[in-house]
C-alpha cells in the first residue's frame, strides 16, 4: 500500500539477515508485540495488534507506543543503509501527535530523508487502522549516529 | 533525592487521587513496568526496573522506554495542574539521547516549566541508576494540550 | 516548479488581502530582504536574495537565516487558513539542518500537515538556489497557535 | 547576573580569540545589531535593542529573531568547546515560544549541556528585558556538530 519515498543501494548487501537478526533480541518490541512488516533500504514498516496493554486510561494508544514505534521504523531505517560493522543509536527523537488514536492495530513507516557520514536524519509516519482504513495519528523525525566498527564500544 | 524546580498550587485539589485513579487503567505502564514514585503538583517522578524486556539488542534501554518514560512524567504533571474535569493529551515530544543506557533501573523526572491555558509545555530528564547512583542519559521536551470539560470528546 | 501538498479552503476569503497587508508591518522580513512569492490556502512560499548580511563567518547561510525563513513560510500558512479575526503565534519550531548553504538565494515553502481548531501543525524545507538549481538544505515543523478573536490581547 | 550551569576547561586555550574573529566576520549578527556580551568555556550571552526592525506585524519579537539568538548562543558555546582547527555546524535547532515578547531588547544565553566527540548537545532561554526586568519568553534545544580539521571542507 505505501511505498518508500527515496530508494537508496545499501553498503552492506546482507543489511537483511542483519536486521532479523537484531529483532531477535530486540526484547521491548517483542514484550509489546511489535513487528517489521517490511525492510527495504533505508525504508521500514512495522505493526503491532492494539491489544489493551498498548492503551492508556481513556483505552487510546499510549503515547510511549507512538513514540517507540517511530523510533522503531526509523532505527532500523537507518541501519539498513550503514556499513557492515557499523551500528546506529538514537540522538534525537520527536513526535507530533494529531489525533488520539483507537483501532485494530497500530502502524508505522520509516525512512531516512538524508543520509550522512555520521547522522541519518530520518522522517516517520503512525497510522491507526481500523478494518483497513488508515488514519495518520502522528509524524516523526529522528536523528541517528551511526557508530562506526565492530569493536568500537558505545559509550556507555 | 530531586525536587521540584518550580512550586505550583493546583486548580484540582484532588489531583492526587485523579492520578492515581487513572494510573490503574494505564495498562502500557502496567505492562512493562513503570511506575509513579513521587506526585507534586506540576512535578512527577517515574522508575522501572531494568528487566530484559525492557531492552534493545545491545543489552541497553530501548529508545522507546526512554521516550516512554519522558512521556509518562510530563503528562502527569501536565494532568496534575488542570482543572477538576480537564484531561491532557501529548501535542509533542521530543528527547535528545546523552548516553545509552545500561543498570539495575530507570528512572525519570518530568515538569511543567510554562503552565498556560491551553498548552503546558513540560521539560525531563531520564537516569538510568546503579548501585544507587544516577546517570543522566536523556533530557526531553513536551506539549502538553488542554482538553477542557468532562463531557467533550478528544478528537478520536 | 513546487505545489502546495495538499489544498485547502480558506474559512476566510479574504486571507490574501490580510497577508498582505500584514506582510508590510514584518519589518524584520523586510530588513533582510525576504519576500512571499506564492500565497495559497494553507501554503506559502518566500525567498531572499542571498546578499552578505544573511551570511555567517564561513561564508554559508546563517543557521537564523534558516530557521526564520522556516518561521515565516509555516506562519503564513497557519494564519491563511484561520477565521476573519483570527491570528497565529508560534509554539514551537524545529529545523534540521542538513547542509550548509550557498547560493544565489534561500527559498522556502512551507505548509499545515494537520489543521486543527486550536494548533496549526505545520511542515518547511528549505533551500539554497544555483543558477536555477535546487539544492534542499533543511527540513522543518513547526506548532502554529490559534489566537482567537478581534479583541483579544496576545498575552504579552 | 546570570551564571553558567556547567563549568568546562576549553580544549583550546584561544576559543575566546577565535570567537571574536569569527564574530567580525557574522554578517547577520551585526546587520540586525546582535553582540555577544558573555564568552565563557561552554557559555555565551548575546544581546540585541529592540528596534523596529526585530519585529513583526503586531509589534512583538518576531520569532526568526527568537531562532536566531538561541541559535547564536548555543552555536558559540559549542564552538568555545572545540580543538583548535575545529568548527561546528547547527545540525538541529528547536525553539518552544512561551510567551510573545516586547521590550527594550532581546537577551539570550546558551551552554553545552552534554558535550561529545561529534555532537554538542545545547539549551537555551530567550528573554525581553524591560527596564532591567527579565521575562522568559523562549527555551530551546540545539544539537551542534564537530567538523574536524583546518582542512576538511564542509560538505557544501
Amino acid at each position: 500500500m505505501f511505498q518508500a519515498p527515496i530508494h537508496y543501494t545499501p553498503k552492506n548487501p546482507d543489511f537483511l539477515k542483519l536486521i532479523h537478526e537484531k529483532v531477535t533480541r530486540q526484547h521491548f518490541m517483542h514484550h509489546n508485540g511489535f513487528e517489521l512488516t517490511k525492510i527495504e533500504p533505508g525504508y521500514i514498516e512495522c505493526e503491532a495488534k492494539l491489544d489493551e496493554h498498548l492503551t492508556q486510561q481513556d483505552g487510546f494508544v499510549h503515547g510511549g507506543v507512538t513514540s517507540t514505534i517511530a523510533d522503531l521504523v526509523t532505527g532500523f531505517a537507518a541501519f539498513s543503509l550503514v556499513s557492515k560493522d557499523d551500528r546506529v543509536v538514537t540522538s534525537d527523537l520527536k513526535v507530533s501527535y494529531f489525533h488520539p488514536g483507537k483501532g485494530d492495530k497500530i502502524f508505522a513507516r520509516g525512512w531516512v530523508i538524508k543520509p550522512g557520514n555520521r547522522l541519518h536524519y530520518c522522517e516517520s509516519e503512525v497510522y491507526v487502522v481500523n478494518n483497513g482504513e488508515y488514519k495518520l495519528i502522528a509524524k516523526g523525525t529522528a536523528i541517528m549516529a551511526i557508530i562506526e566498527g565492530k569493536n568500537k564500544e558505545i559509550e556507555g
